[in-house]
């Protein structure tokens, strides 16, 4: 295993202007663990219930992600229902029912605690820094959060915030985390907290990629038809985390790079609904999505005569 | 002249989190024209009233803006009032007083009907086009516009959308215009309608470039200290027309690289209220601000292995 995904896999009912799906496989450990699958050997940590389809264990472990770390209680998996409408920005959730995830205690397998690259989705920090105690030291470690654990666990949150490499956030929760309405700013307070670097994403705006003292500026991939943006901010931190884990090099120039994969990554999830898309790429798919990213943002060296001095 | 601008001249109170001004000068026309006299020879077609300072005059004028085609009239000038807060995404209108602006009837110059360039920034449509039968054979017209004529005059937009090579349009009044909530389909919709192009703004994320059937993505200039976003959609316009004026190419390559001089000049104007930075830039400034564009989003060609087929 190269790479820890500690977070939720759970069956998520939606709605979108394209469609809607009941008991679909999601989840921010699913997608991440998924594209991260393409560039590495990921490892999930979860906890899914008796109702959890065998099916879906069986597309995960075909897809080549670890499950010696995926626990199976009694209960139900947790289940979220919810829906997007318009230009699908943000979700609006309908139902959470936690089920089995309310008790989630992480059990890391020895190999994922000797994994060097780890990623600490989205649940409670207090989880979160359990988790990085049982690691030895790891390499990297990527952090994500969101609105819920900024206003209730704030303290337990910077705690672990000072003990990991990189912070994924979007744009209101970097914001809201750091009080300032300038994204520059938010990021550079998130910073100032411990991480090395923080990956700010803006949704179909793409992410702006702080690491030590630089910053690059990632463009999402521009799409004609999106079907349901579900898993796309956590698929996104898959790629990167994959992406960089495969090199192993944590230069700012492999970070801006492994950075656009996850945005190329997170462009083929909301292509479709669940992991629909995601989950049946060809490394031609990947590979040409890329180089068509990188192609859109070339500009040319500055020729232009100034009239000024 | 190489470029006929026809639009607003304004003076401006504004407010923001990082402080305000008074009868500051302002519109569409000042703007975009200062953006742009740093690339080729702009002149303003507009009208002022009897309060238009002259040191006004100077500073178009020091800095190469032809004020031939600016009118004084009785009366005073056109005056906005507005504020911005939190991270200043959009303006609030406190007040808008047309004015000498309410009777504006453009007169353009000889050599503003001999101008190879044209824009024709946010007024009437009806105005738009009236210029337009005024005008010999422009090689390049833009045209802006703003939710105001999309509402209320929708079928004169549509008919002077047909006259032009390139519209400009902010995310919101894309998908107004066209009833599509997906950006690139609402571009698409557009470009369908006649022009050869589509400029689609998104404030602090940049911009999508749209010619013939190619695209490019402009990122924003990313800054930590937002002073007066006053301007900012306009400088883009003019420093986009400015610089394809220099050299007359009107290919996609040339197209995309002068849209990102637009995003350039466009992040200056915010670094300060009114014109307070856009009117007294040098050569070194522009070209280092682009430089650093264009480094901020360079990525490496893909080179990671995939472990599918």
């Amino acid at each position: 295993m190269d790479i820890l995904i500690v977070g939720s896999v759970a069956l998520d009912d939606v709605k979108t202007p394209a469609g809607q799906v009941k008991n679909a496989l999601g989840g921010s450990a699913t997608y991440a663990s998924l594209a991260a699958s393409y560039f590495a050997r990921p490892g999930v940590v979860g906890v899914v219930g008796r109702d959890f389809s065998e099916d879906h264990v069986v597309l995960l472990q075909k897809n080549g992600v670890d499950l010696a770390g995926l626990e199976k209680s009694e209960g139900e998996t947790f289940h979220w229902a919810g829906r997007y409408e318009g230009d699908m920005s943000s979700a609006i959730t309908e139902d959470t029912r936690l089920n089995v995830f309310a008790d989630f205690d992480p059990k890391i397998p020895d190999s994922g605690a000797r994994a060097p690259f780890v990623f600490l989705a989205n649940i409670d920090p207090v989880l979160q820094a359990r988790v990085l105690d049982k690691i030895r030291d790891p390499r990297f470690v990527l952090l994500d959060t969101m609105n819920l654990w900024i206003e209730t666990k704030r303290e337990a949150l910077l705690d672990v915030l000072r003990r990991v490499d990189m912070v994924v956030v979007n744009d209101a929760e970097a914001r809201q985390l750091s009080g300032e309405s300038n994204l520059m700013r938010a990021a550079q307070w998130i910073r100032r907290q411990g991480p090395r670097g923080v990956a700010l994403k803006k949704g179909e705006h793409g992410a702006l990629i702080f690491w030590e003292d630089t910053l690059g500026v990632i463009p999402a991939f521009p799409l004609d038809q999106v079907q349901d943006p579900t898993g796309a901010g956590d698929t996104f931190a898959g790629g990167l985390i994959g992406s960089l884990a495969q090199s192993g090099r944590l230069d700012a120039e492999n970070l801006r790079s492994s950075a656009a994969v996850g945005a190329v990554m997170a462009a083929f999830t909301v292509e479709a609904f669940s992991v629909g898309r995601l989950a049946k790429l060809t490394s031609a798919e990947i590979q040409e999505r890329y180089a068509r990213l990188r192609d859109l943002i070339q500009l040319r060296t500055f020729a232009w005569k100034l009239s000024r001095a």
